[in-house]
């Protein structure tokens, strides 16, 4: 029998990390870590269990988690977020953005997303009944035409999914996107969903403007965070989602069936670890070393680099190097020279191809130099 | 703005948690143990996290665990799901359950499900625009009225909901039941969501029968099952899902955009402790130990206690105590007597009262000892 989703693959991710793992390549494919996280983050998740903590979480997420959550945004954005009202954790930020869109998208509702896009945001808006419009970023630059999103504006546009620092393109909105979007949704009562998860990783001083900031727009959005990017721990899926209360209840409604609630002793752990940190900074320092380290490398090949404003992907156009098709392209690279990477074309509902492709530097030193040395052998 | 669920309230186990947190009460209302999991699991939760278990896991789940759920399957009930094609790992088994009818119920869809419900079916088909048909089982026996299903079958019906052991009945499927429901379903397309989160949880040698070991059910159905409930760990939110390769197929397209993934030190540990099970009978054996405790406390009361063949709860009808509305009694039982309970109307969707509750004896020798000196001195 078929789903609502007939027409849907595995996720691309997936497809590539499975072919890295066939080929012996070296995976800078799906975005993930491959060192180990603080060690006493590690210290603390065997703690908590040994301490009793194994048992149902509360549905909001524990309360020490959620004041952590409050007190970054106080600290970093100086946004306020109420922990019980405005504040909840959820199975990795994932299942925050589907359990948003299953809330509010009913069937012939549009949504604007704008491509390349994460791929998580168009089979949510299909399976519950909504029409995808999309915006499409353009090559180099993958600025929002801002014209086109007006252009798209209706009664029927229920929500607009903004993804900053943007996954797969690297950059970021300036105030000028920022005001564009405060203009448009002026006067209407669509919800923003954005997907911040990559808000700590922005480099050369350029700042996250996370929605929160914007009063106009707070009222309105949720915004979507990812302990497995800001801690290196991708597979503890532990995320947030925070929103004015009117649309957090709305949220929790369904969160409740959807998962109820999160692992306890991974939400005590990450609680007690935040309480340590003042300052959120050295994360874009960390990753603006392994961004600059392959990137110089990356110059003394053929690919063509996007500018990187933020998250841990570096994007090129492989263009001096092949007319296949990007994912083509991709597969190639990691048969011939071991090397795993995602194709653009994969965040686009059509065929979109402008021969880029990602890769992820998220990885240990010893990881770069392995993929750089297999890099600089392309002509 | 309002979400696609208006009229969705706070779920019960949260309300009467909190109401016995505030009240200072003995808490035999939300499912969950209050004693710690074995501790050579706990360990293992550490350990896996220490030797680099901490980034995504595969979105089926880790193999090893995989496997060992394929081998319970095999040893238990003699069923066969084949870890690759036919088994995901879960975050808990309502995100299973929450999936499974995002993946197939759309607008106008039916779906039967048994009264007495478990809270999060009606609200996840109503999500996905589909329609709650409902049949009740009736106090004292809460036993299926086959005909009525019979007769609610027609082609708009996309799915049936089991739950099996029933949750809060503690009633059990006998074969006539499972006849009927081969029956009813032959030559339709129907499928079987199979809730089965209690399956190593049965009394008096009374078996369980899991709907996949027939068939004629297996080809169209999907099992849920729950490690929170067999391992006491419902805290780490780890659950599965089995079905036939075609189900299994959809089902992944929409969990891989739900969660994604699930905790992966979690499912390490869990993996590596079932290695050494070989046998799953002293779960059963050491629940009954405590119904039987209750139970036969109970006797000494004025209520009037349900057969439990199944699950950790054990009910009761308090119609010779009080005629009010179950709701209010256990705001009353929690207040007066300081003990917290769950009013069986919050399973059912109209304004059903059969003045029964529910306790959950999931709980330590002396928890239940606590509860049982105050409810002795009801009159
Ligand atoms: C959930 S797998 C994908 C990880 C990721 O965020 C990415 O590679 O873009
Ligand atoms: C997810 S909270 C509810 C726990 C439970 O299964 C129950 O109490 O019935």
């Amino acid at each position: 029998p078929n789903s609502k989703l007939p027409d849907v693959k595995t996720t691309i991710f997936t497809e590539m990390s499975l072919l890295a793992q066939q080929e012996n390549a070296v995976n800078l494919s799906q975005g993930f870590p491959d060192y180990q996280p603080d060690e006493n983050l590690i210290q603390y998740l065997g703690d908590f269990a040994k301490q009793g903590h194994n048992q149902y979480a509360p549905l909001f997420g524990i309360k020490e988690l959620r004041e952590e959550i409050s007190r970054k945004f106080n600290l970093q954005y100086q946004a306020d977020y109420h922990p019980d009202s405005e504040i909840n954790v959820t199975a990795g930020a994932t299942q925050g953005i589907f359990t948003i869109i299953s809330a509010f998208v009913k069937k012939d509702d549009e949504v604007i997303i704008f491509e390349p896009a994460y791929d998580c945001y168009e089979p949510a808006i299909i399976l519950n009944g909504g029409i995808v419009k999309n915006v499409k970023m353009l090559y180099p630059d993958y600025k929002i035409n801002w014209n086109e999103v007006k252009n798209l504006v209706s009664e029927k546009t229920k929500m607009i999914i903004i993804n900053n620092p943007n996954n797969p393109s690297g950059k970021i909105l300036k105030q000028k996107d920022i005001d564009e979007l405060i203009a448009i949704v002026k006067n209407t009562n669509i919800i923003i969903l954005s997907d911040e998860v990559y808000e700590s990783i922005t480099f050369d001083e350029k700042p996250h403007l996370t929605l929160a900031k914007y009063p106009e727009l707070k009222e309105r959005t949720f915004v979507v965070g990812s302990f497995g990017k800001l801690l290196h721990i991708t597979g503890w899926k532990i995320g947030y989602v925070c929103a004015p209360s009117d649309l957090m209840k709305e949220f929790r409604k369904v969160h409740q069936f959807n998962v109820f609630c999160v692992n306890t002793p991974a939400q005590f752990a990450i609680s007690k670890y935040l309480q340590n940190i003042d300052d959120f900074k050295s994360i874009s320092t960390f990753f603006q070393t392994k961004r600059d380290y392959l990137k110089n490398a990356l110059k003394e090949t053929p690919f063509q680099l996007l500018d990187c404003e933020g998250t841990y992907f570096l994007s090129a156009n492989f263009g001096a190097i092949s007319d296949k098709q990007d994912k083509d392209f991709c597969y190639w690279l990691t048969k011939e020279y071991k090397v795993a990477t995602i194709p653009f074309s994969a965040f686009y509902k059509d065929k979109t191809d402008e021969k880029v492709i990602r890769f992820c530097f998220a990885k240990k030193q010893e990881t770069l130099d392995r993929a750089i040395e297999k890099l600089l052998k392309i002509k």
